[in-house]
């Protein structure tokens, strides 16, 4: 698993030309950087007297944003498992017109599948990126700059994704899938990146 | 060493509420994912046949893609460093006037060190974007996206530590260094979201 792989290592094979990891897990390890932030804040708020009124909004922020956290980590590892199944049917023999069909078909379904991780992952970025402007006005004010660290990992998280899933796109023959999934890309990236900046800018207010 | 946690580890500690690692190391990180898919796409154009006419160019943006890599994983661990210094002295007694100044001057040096950390990282980061365009537009097509994906990483990482540079400067009184600071930060900062977006149009019109 990669995930229990050190950070240095990590880096070192993402830095690597080998196959995996790549730009998938690295998008994924940015989102759940930005949940685990969104994490740190509730954290730093739970059972503090000064924030006895928002006890039940941080719990469940806190709930929310640890889900999320957990799901980036499968995604990290799923966008791996995706990148070897397109990888094995492009390696498929292709001698026979059956092997054709066959190896033409199996790319094409894991083209599919790879391109529903980071549909996932964009998913759970506009998630993390939704909890922090609540975690900017209820949380811990002395973790608030934590929150804007938080919200710019989601949001390029996002931006990530949506790359990854474009590049699937482009192989993939199935037209009426290709328009209804960047139908959905384009309504998950919708009006996000203005939503950052008005949670840094509420975050800068407050520094 | 932080960077020796495997990855689960480092996100449950950040996700904690213990002091270190926070939204600093976060930065840092973020910032190390970018430099390390430069070089990936870098690695994967060394000394391929269709790049032959660029592998002095791809082999000199390797080089400083590595040092950056090495440089944001030192100042991760310098987060860490810099926020304890600042802890400690906050710590220190004040029940006589001299405590009291010495306790002052030691918390006025430990911000100045904490502001140091992430103006680096911002300087890494603005370097690590400066090598997208060129690798976009010289490394090996198929892993464009990487390219990216890793400047959407080093621009969040530059706004991150941005973040935690302003956070510091609010507690410094040394009028003139924060001044300094932060002029020197909106130098760095300018026209980077721009670039950013530039650098994601042509990768886009690759894909």
């Amino acid at each position: 698993m990669l995930s229990e792989k050190s950070v240095r290592i990590f880096l070192d094979e993402l830095a690597s030309s080998a196959p995996a990891p790549g730009g998938g897990s690295a998008a994924a390890l940015a989102a759940a950087i930005g949940a685990a932030l969104v994490s740190m804040v509730a954290n730093l708020t739970v059972g503090k007297k000064d924030y006895t009124h928002v006890q039940d909004d941080i719990q469940r922020i806190l709930k929310r944003s640890e889900e999320l956290r957990h799901k980036c980590l499968e995604l990290l590892e799923g966008d791996v498992a995706a990148y070897t199944e397109v990888s094995l049917a492009y390696k498929m023999p292709r001698d026979t017109e059956e092997q054709k069909a066959a190896r033409s078909a199996a790319i094409q379904k894991a083209l599919k599948t790879a391109t529903a991780v980071p549909m996932e992952l964009a998913e759970a970025c506009v998630e993390i990126l939704n909890l922090c402007p609540e975690s900017a006005e209820k949380g811990n004010v002395r973790a608030v700059s934590d929150v804007g660290v938080g919200a710019l990992m989601a949001e390029a998280a996002l931006r990530a994704a949506a790359l990854n899933v474009l590049i699937n796109l482009g192989s993939i023959k199935d037209e009426s899938f290709v328009q209804q999934t960047r139908a959905r890309l384009n309504a998950l990236l919708e009006g996000k990146a203005e939503l950052k900046e008005k949670i840094l800018k509420d975050v800068e207010a407050k520094l």
